[in-house]
């Protein structure tokens, strides 16, 4: 899946075989973030909230942040005239040489780029199974969608069967963290439960959205440590991302759901 | 600190601020392996070493690995007439679009550099600190030297004291695990202790060195899990690391030890 357009620091390139620096510390060592956002009939939803998540991991990381107005300028060139895609947004700590240590007061990468809407499968349900593979703890990384993502690569190339639409991810301790590309919620009734991620995982845009719709639905809300066994008494289980929305999982190997009513209702109060 | 030369697939890079494809995966997910080896009077130390620990990686992780002729050439290609410096080799799944599944088959990345050498203080003893941050623990991650780095970079930011030349890490447990560029070794007497590194820490080259070398020097060696408090007891405590030797420890917080015999038997004994 090829970008249709790539900018670095504000400017088009031309050569997207060429783009980033050899010195690059993304490159080198991961040492920055990224959102993807999606495009849709000329808007980037949920724009300030991508922003916000951005700006405040890169407080937490000591990255410069580019600022809102630099990186909603980059996002206007990249689009151009297209209506819908995707839109990637990668800051690094910037270029600097070899050794973990940076300097300080480094300028920092930005690159945005637009991407093809993936083929469209939105709201549809979920296949799901387990991953083998565990994600590590640690509190301070955990939520960030920083680019150390080498977990997330792992597990999804654990299948290949196309039916399988997402997999889940326990940490190391055997907590439920997430999927491989987004966040889970439970539904029991009118009561929402999603891992509190306190010690691994992305905290989502669309989670945040749909944690603020609920409450706004009237559903009974908690962020808090969930097992594997809390899967049993769910009335509905559901994917939330910002590309793919909020998608119903309708089965994990032995075990079947239906595309319930809280999915519906949260997809409809959201706009998506 | 920048590159004296940048191969990458084998091509000199005219533009090392434009070397790098938008689409590698190292870039977007740190997704790849890297070395770094001493290049001294236009040798590369312990090469097959290092190529041996990229391969066996690249296996662990299904990356294409290059192989060791191609390696070599754009090894030799780098260093030119150059008799030292820091030889960097970055190996990643290659370059292919958004997402964390790779196409299977993707020919993998391969980027190799020049640097000059540090400013040189090889063998010089270390005063070392312990650092807040703590490593997570994934035995599937652990050993190797893949880029997701950015737990050794927020372990270095801690401190900006030059005299302190390295830094202490334990994992969420508590365990010790190494420095946060480099393998540390603890002796008592002529018995010889390091981290087994199985959930994590990056398995150094000069470390393997060591332990084959204090073999065939008689010395009782154990990989095994250790705590802070094994320095307590122990009579010697150094840092190991392919660039920068074997390195006594002195000083770390109130305790203190001489710079002892078994590191400069073990440098002796490896040509250091």
């Amino acid at each position: 899946m090829t970008a249709r357009a790539v900018w670095v620091n504000g400017q088009a390139v031309a050569d997207a075989a060429h783009a980033v620096a050899y010195a690059d510390r993304g490159f080198n060592y991961g040492d920055g973030l990224f959102e993807t956002a999606l495009l849709r009939d000329g808007t980037v939803r949920f724009l300030a909230a991508h922003l916000q998540r951005l700006r405040e991991s890169c407080e937490r990381l000591r990255i410069a942040y580019p600022g809102d107005a630099q990186l909603t300028a980059d996002i206007l060139g990249v689009s151009g005239k297209e209506r819908d895609g995707v839109i990637k947004v990668v800051v690094t700590r910037g270029a600097w040489g070899r050794g973990y240590r940076p300097l300080s007061h480094l300028p920092s990468t930005r690159v945005v780029a637009l991407h093809p809407l993936p083929v469209a499968d939105a709201n549809s349900a979920l296949t799901v199974r387990w991953c083998e593979l565990r994600l590590s703890r640690n509190a301070v990384l955990a939520g960030m969608k920083h680019l150390n993502r080498l977990e997330n690569v792992l597990a999804q190339m654990e299948w290949d069967d196309a039916a399988i639409g997402e997999g889940l991810l326990l940490d190391t301790e055997g907590e439920l963290v997430s999927a491989t590309a987004g966040n889970i919620f439970i539904a029991r009734y009118d009561a929402l439960l999603t891992p509190d991620l306190r010690y691994s995982g992305v905290r989502g845009v669309m989670r945040g959205q749909v944690l603020r719709a609920a409450v706004e639905l009237g559903l009974s809300v908690s962020e808090e440590p969930l097992w594997p066994h809390d899967l049993e008494h769910a009335t509905e289980v559901f994917i939330t991302s910002a590309l793919r929305g909020i998608r119903p999982v309708i089965a994990l190997e032995s075990r079947q759901w239906e595309a319930g009513p809280q999915a519906r209702r949260l997809s409809a109060a959201l706009g998506l």
